[in-house]
This record gives structure tokens, sequence and C-alpha cells, in this order.
């Protein structure tokens, strides 16, 4: 019926290269690395992202150590150009971070890139064009010397425009769009001709960066091409060479790791490897990769779940459970096995010598997260215990982290009764450590008012008696009521998930509401209840703060 | 404030390989795949799988093509234990399946082991103890000969039990758990002790597994260390070399291939990756990989929405929608470059000659799949204007699938009237095509006996006039109601993704429900609305059936 057939498909050619040396070199200090979310992230979105969300994300990139930074394509896209023009007219962009565009070969594409760029101190104007076989033969109708001719007149083009305005500190790059679909021979002829125009030098380098546009071999080819190219080409002292890999074959990360090996100085990728179809490579994960292994990864990665959150709210894609380094289930350890070397380990691990603990490459708590040991309470009947009498017994239905949370407690309490804990206990302990939106902190009133997409929110609480006038905004009640508490305690407050369900149907149904917020560095789950969803998921807020406060032992006003 | 700092973590050690052979071949045959999906997998879940669950998997594996499937730890688990019983007792075992299940390398183990396998026609037995340096020093306390002696016991135990059960033709596996944390030589040497145990043959045979159990290098890293160990062990054609690759730094897939270029035979891993921590190799991926080079994968993987279907429901876990070759943005083109290549190159494309299409690696019909070009309606805005404008004016949240699939409808609309759409035509447009549940096929009327967490459906539905009785069970309204169209219609109906919302508030609110339905291989979106929401799931399900008759042009029923 339908046609899965391997025969229709060749494979990629791979090249000859017997004295190859990447396979003998380990990698000792990150790349430079370049954000491309602004830009290949974007791009690759149902709904691109608004000004709110890119200045979010521009400032977390800032925030977290980018120096290059990669944030539209402002010739071919009004939102690009404008906020361009905002950060550098309300002076967003640091001393240390340079800011970087995409453009096409053309003329019109490159007079408008430049005007956009007007009064950037530096900046990098990255221009490109198609070189793989396929591209020249089926979509340009070009020979190998009308695609030089693109580039280089591209080439040219960016550095007569760039001679205009001395007062921008500029620095070029070249990609061969589609590199490692592209005869290698040819990929370094058409950069011989780009930078035969642009004459970078050891002081005034160029950037070459070499795209693997659609993964298609294994990950050594493309070392193989890289370190075909890095041995080949002339001038290496004068350019900074790059690599920028896709994802389609779910070797990005391992690519651009092979790649540095075979010689690239420069890395670009996205967040949590958000880009077009599979995605871009991942630098979250090859910066932790990285770290792992004693290097210095040059970026602050100590609170995941910021990433997580800005980026979830910027690209509407959630982080998958089992992401490397920082998915939810990546420290949790089921087996017993497991659970138990993990134990002998973190009991013989001292301070003062190199991490050596089973299961654990890290220590979570680098992250702001806990090993979790989840002991299954009714293993025999191969439901998830907890989760399971919940769910019957109460009509409850708890989210995968909430789980998790509630085991260890469970688990403890049962090692302190040293005996088996029934439904009612469960519950209990669920009550008890979850649900305390009447703690320390509690909600006495609150009035919402929405406008034009924006809510906010005034409300009253108490801490340990006193009374406090809340105020906060945001989209939506629960962003609005997280600003207040921000506002209030002065601490970061981020949403990690949230999920809420109906107790019973009709009139009488009751809403259930479940957050975790990550407060400073950690994480704190709650829920709440109540006839409202609104009452419901704010009073959950409470619960989860309520809960830090106890396991912090601190107040949370500043 | 918080611990992130590199320098307490050293390197993993490197192996000197002056003379390796891996980078210069390419994988020409798939590997020997062996799905541990039911044990790996499952024991990685928060909710283990329940008997049901794990038929379904079982069936699915056997239905893909897999020849080697382990099943679980029957010594450790009874769910497991029962579950082998099940499938021996029941016949399950097709004649050229063979089970495997995996022990520890402990006497009391390996004869409850024995004991679940009896009656088996064959069978793999997969022993294993930890061999790593960590768990020799901090786990078992013990030195190299004690290791060497727990698995050369294990290996004399398992060949003794096996030699009273002559009726059962088996096959005997060893993993040195942690293998890539092992010192290489050492691996080497215990493995010829449990040979030297063995005494496999060319005709008969042993499996070698050799696990990155926790990720810790770059992929080339492990590649070394399997070349060193298939170039160093006796008697190599008397062993199938196995690997057993994680995902902690996200090349798990990488070093699977790059471990089959360095001599492996056998691959285990699990479909779309779940596992442990960040879960095993995603077997569909490698599959995939080599299906896109020309390259046999030996499994069927021309319908992935089962597979999603199946994997979701039995691990919980949604697909990550830019998962490599199954996520559902995988074909998507945003851009209009992209798009302008694709279509040049699809126009071009003949079909007795290779596929030679940009951004495309396959033809996404070899999946049941359409490439699915999205224009921004309104992309000044920056919101993706099609989603932007339902929203604003109708109160409708649609998932993103159903946004893509929209997008295109309004697409074409818009090119045939040559001119902008207004926020009433899209709307219009989205009601004609995806709001057809009084179309070709429709509801009369329907009952739902919800008993001890199963429901039964009774519906009476009507094509093309002529009226139907329907009956259908399942878990939930939605799955009963699909499987009473099942039974109906003769075809294969998954539900691929469904989400519902509430339009308005109170007692006047009204319920939206969208779901993607796979039937036969290919997806329909569809959506339904009423006051109740199971109505408008059921109509939402009419909805995608009657956009499947009317596109494909055929009567539902069977």
């Amino acid at each position: 019926m339908k046609a899965f057939d391997h025969r229709k498909y060749r494979a990629a050619p791979v090249i000859n290269l017997p004295d190859r040396q990447w396979p003998n070199r380990t990698i000792t200090r990150a790349p430079r690395w370049a954000s491309v979310d602004l830009r290949d992230g974007n791009q690759a979105l149902l709904e691109p992202m608004n000004v709110g969300q890119k200045r979010r994300l521009w400032a977390l990139l800032v925030k977290l150590g980018f120096k290059e930074i990669e944030v539209g394509f402002p010739s071919a896209s009004q939102p690009d150009y404008d906020f361009v023009r905002w950060l550098i007219e309300a002076k967003q962009i640091p001393d240390d971070v340079t800011l970087q565009v995409l453009v096409q070969a053309r003329e019109d594409l490159i007079l408008r890139t430049f005007d956009a760029l007007k009064g950037a101190k530096r900046a990098i104007v990255h221009v490109y064009n198609s070189t793989s076989t396929v591209q020249r033969e089926r979509v340009f109708g070009l020979d190998r010397d009308g695609i030089i001719k693109i580039a280089s007149q591209g080439a040219a083009m960016v550095k007569r425009e760039a001679d205009k305005h001395p007062e921008t500190e500029w620095t070029f790059e070249y990609s061969p769009e589609s590199f490692s679909n592209t005869e290698v021979d040819f990929a370094v002829a058409v950069c011989e001709a780009v930078m035969d125009v642009w004459q970078p030098s050891a002081e005034k380098p160029c950037i070459i960066n070499l795209p693997s546009t659609v993964e298609s071999t294994t990950p050594n080819v493309y070392a193989d091409q890289i370190e075909y190219f890095a041995t080949r080409i002339s001038r290496r002292d004068a350019l900074i060479l790059s690599v920028h890999t896709h994802n389609d074959r779910g070797c990005g990360v391992a690519a651009a790791e092979l790649a540095v090996l075979a010689g690239a100085d420069r890395v670009e990728g996205t967040l949590l490897g958000n880009g077009e179809r599979t995605g871009n490579m991942d630098i979250t994960t090859m910066a932790m990769n990285l770290y792992s292994q004693g290097v210095d990864p040059e970026l602050d990665l100590s609170n995941p779940d910021e990433i997580i959150a800005v980026a979830q709210e910027c690209t509407g894609i959630a982080l998958h459970p089992r992401h490397p380094w920082f998915g939810e289930l990546v420290y949790t350890a089921f087996s017993g096995s497991h659970q138990d070397a993990i134990r002998k380990c973190l009991h013989q691990q001292k301070e003062d010598e190199p991490w050596q603990v089973a299961y654990l490459p890290i220590d979570p708590k680098d992250l702001g997260r806990d090993y979790q040991a989840v002991i299954r309470v009714n293993s025999q009947s191969g439901k998830g215990g907890v989760a399971f009498v919940l769910e019957r017994d109460y009509g409850l239905v708890l989210p995968r982290w909430l789980q998790v949370d509630l085991a260890q407690v469970v688990q403890k309490a049962s090692e302190a009764r040293s005996g088996e804990i029934d439904g009612a206990s469960i519950h209990a302990l669920f009550r008890q450590n979850f649900v305390v939106d009447q703690g320390a902190v509690a909600l006495h009133g609150y009035q919402i008012r929405h406008e034009g997409g924006h809510d906010v929110v005034e409300a009253t609480i108490s801490e340990n008696g006193a009374q406090r006038q809340l105020h906060g905004e945001g989209e939506g009640a629960l962003s609005a009521f997280i600003d207040a508490l921000m506002r209030f305690s002065g601490r970061q407050i981020n949403v990690v998930d949230y999920s809420e369900h109906a107790i019973g149907a009709g009139t009488d149904a009751e809403a259930a509401a479940y957050v975790q917020l990550n407060i400073n560095g950690q994480r704190y789950s709650g829920a709440g209840f109540d006839h409202d969803t609104v009452s419901a998921s704010l009073k959950a807020v409470l619960s989860a703060l309520n809960r830090a406060c106890s396991i912090a032992g601190e107040a949370m006003a500043a």
C-alpha cells in the first residue's frame, strides 16, 4: 500500500581522509558559542516570537554569557528589522556582546541590512548562499562558477557597505549553505573566493561557517569534512572556523563535538535545540557535556529552570522529560540496584575529591535539582502506587513531577514507620506537604483586572500574621500573581510546570490545580483546591511557597 | 550561592588507538536489532506498564519486525515473571522471534529465571555484573579478581541450568555493566573468563554486550573502546558483539552508529529512545537513518503514528515535536526560500531516480506524512496569522497540528483568490474543512457505560443515509468510540493527538474538542463543538472521519 522502500535513497558520499587527526584529540576548552535562537530558532516556529518574547529571550542569552547572538534576518522581516533597531537605539547590547544578523548574498537585502545596523558599535554581518549539488542543479540552475560569483559579489557588497560605515566595528561571516552536502573541494574554492574579497588577517579575521543544513551522514563524516576544510583552506590563521549543525539524524550535538575535535573554533546553536525541523544543535547539552568532563563551559547554566521557562514561553514547545541534563526524569532512579549503588557512592563522596557517583554523571545540586530515588509503593500491581491510590480513592490525577516529589515524602514516612503505608496515610501526607495554602503565607483576597490580553492582580496576603498588599502584572492570572510575589519577596520565581483538572462533574465540580515553582534555583511543588479554577491555581502557588519556606526555614519577604 | 563549578569533575580517560579503522568504514547493512523496551524502557517509568500495555507493546514490536526482544527481569519482578509465563503458555512468540530476559550473576536469581523460561522454544539468558572502577571500589568493595569471579560463577550457573533443560534452544548473553567506564583491558579479561566457561563456537555463538550504561564521552571514544575490544578479544567468530548505549550526553544514537562502524554486530535499544534517565538509544531513529541512506532498516517503520500512539500509551511520555523523522514539525517548512527550493526540487524529481530534494531528506509520504509548507498569513505582526485571528475573534485555541493543517487550506484558498484573506473567511474555511460532524458520516445518538475503568459505547451513525449500530470498548469514551469505528470500518485508526478547551464561562460555556486521527497510515484533523465535552470529542472524531472520506473519496464502511 505504502512506499516504504529504502531503494529510493542513495548514500551521501564520504571523503577519503587517511591521515585524519581528529579522533586522537579531546576537547579541553569551550568553543566560541554563537546563539541563533532569535533567528534560526524563531524562523522555525509556527507562531514567531512577539516583541516581548524576543526581549526576554535576548536578556536571558546575555545573562547566560553568550557573546555573539544572531538576532534575525532584518532585510527579510520587518519585526526582525524593528528588533535590531530597538537593541541599538535602546542601548540593549552590553559592551562585550556582538550582534549578528543574517542576509542572503543579494544587493537589495544587503543594503537594507546595513540600514538596520546603523549606529551599532560592533556587528557581525553573516552572508550566505547555497552551494550543494542539488541546490546548484535543481534550485538555481547554475554551475560552480555561477555559485562562486554569487558568493564573491555578495562578499564585495558587504565589504563596500561596511567601508561606508567605519563608525561600526564590522566582522564578516560567510556560510556556504548546505556545506555538508557540497563537494568539499568546491566548498574550499567558494570560501577562498570570498576571502580573496575580504582579505582577512590574523588581527582582523573573518568567520567561515560550515553548516550541516540538513544532517545526512554519521557525525564522523562531518568531522572529516571539517578537518579536510581546515587543513586545505589558505589563511587558516585569518579565519575563525565555525560550525552550525542540525539534528535530522539525532546526532547534531555529536557532529558539533567531533567538528570541534576536527578544528572548529566556534559553534552556532540554540538553547535546548530549538530550530528548523528537528532543530539546531543544542548548545545547552554540549556545554553541559563539557562541564561534566571538567571543562569550563563558559556559560552560566546553573539555573536551568529559568532557561526552560523562557524557552518554553518563547517557542511554545515543552521540554521532553528525558532531555539531556535538564529533563525532569534525568536524576531519577527507579531500580533498586541503581539506588543502592548511588547511596553507597554518595556516602563515600568527599568534598574535595573529583565526583565519583555511579549513575549520576554530575551532582544534580549544581543545577538546582535533587537526586530522586523513587520507590514504588506497590510494585506487585505494576502500578506506581502513590499515584494509583490517589486517583482511585480520591480522584486526584497528579502530574508526574508531583508524583515523584510525593513518592519521596511517602518513602521517608514509610522508612520511619518501617512498614506498609495505606491509602489514607498517603493522602494525609499529600495534604500535609503539598496543600498548605494557609501556612506561614496565606491569601486573604484578590482582585484581577483583565485588559487587552494583560492581567493586573491586587492581592492581600499575610506572612506569619503580618498583612501585605501585593500588586503584579502579566499575561494570565497566574503570571500576574507570580509577578506580585517576586516584587514582594525579591526572589526569582519561575513556573516550571502547571496542570489542573476537575474533580466530580456538573456545578459541584471542584478544581484541582498543581504547580511546580522554581524559587531562587530550587524546585517546590504545591497543590490547591477550589470551586473556582483561578483560586485553585493561586492556592497551589501559595502551597508551593509555604513548602519552600518550611524546607528552607526562612521567610518569603525580602 | 550555588555550586556550578566544573572543577569538581574530571575527564573520562581515552584510549590510545593509533591504527583505528572505524572512521574509514560506512554502514551498509542494518545490525541485528534487540528491543529492550519491555525491560530497560519499562524499568524507567514512574508507572510501570500494566499487563494490557505490555501485551500491546509486545504485539507492536513483533509487527515491526524485531527478532530479539528483552521482556523483563523475571527473577526481580513478579509482573515480569508473569508476563514471560503468559508469552510462553499462550504461545505468543512467533517462530522467528527469540525471547530475552535479564538477570544478575546471582544464584537465586538465575534459578528463578530458568523457572520463568520453562517450556520456551528458544531464549536468550542475559546475565550481567558491574565492572567499572567506581562500582568495584565504591559499590562492591572488590578488586578485579573478585569481579571476574562473580562473572564466571554467574556464567557457570547459567550454563549448568541450561544443560538441565535441553528442550529449549539457549543463547547466552553477558554484559560487563558500565563497560564504557571500565578499563578496556579489564573488560576484555572479564569477557574472556565468561567465554572460558561458555565455550562458544561459530556454530553456537554467545552474545557479548558492551553497554555505555552512563554516556560520558564523545561518541568516538566509545567507538575506540568497541574497536579495541573487537580486535583484542579471542574467539571473535564465536561471539556476537552487541552494544547498548544510553543518551546522557545526547549522543546515544551517534555512539551506536560509530560502534557499528567499529565492529558491533548487534544493537540494543528502544522505540523513540525510552529508557533510564535520558533514555536508551533510539532504534527508530537509527533505523530511519539507515533507511534514508538507502540501507534496508530491516524494520517496518511505515506507520510511525501507530508506534507513537502505542509508545505514548505505554510510557505516558509524549513525542517531542522535533523528534527525528517522526516529530510533527519535521516535514514543515516556514521559510520562503526553503519552500521555494523544495517546490523546485519536487517538480524536477522523477519517479525512477534517487530522491534529491533540498531540506527533505526523505519523502514524507514514506511515513504517511505530507510535506507542509506553512505560509504566515500575517507575518508583519509577528503572529502566526491563522491561529491569532481565530483566537482573537472566535475564542478558538487551535493545537499546533491543526494550525498547520488549516494554514495549508487557507494558503490554497488565498492562492485561488490571489489576495488577502480576512478573519471571517479563515473561520469559514476552518468550519467547512474541519467541523463536519454532519457530513457523509453522521452521529445520531450514543450511550456510554463506564464500568471499572472501562467504557462501552453503543452508537448509531449513518453513512450516506444508511443507519448502522456500532459497539466498541476501551479506556475512556474516545477510545471506545474509536474501537467501534475500527470494528465498523475495518480500518486501523490511531488517535495521534487530542485537546479541548472551554469557550466562554459558566453554564453557557461550550466545549471545543480537536482530534488528529491516523486512518490507515494517513493523518486527518477534525474539530467538534458541544455543551458537553464528550459529545464535542465524538463530533471531532466524526469531523476527522468525514475529512478523510472527502479527501480519499471513499466510504468508511468496510
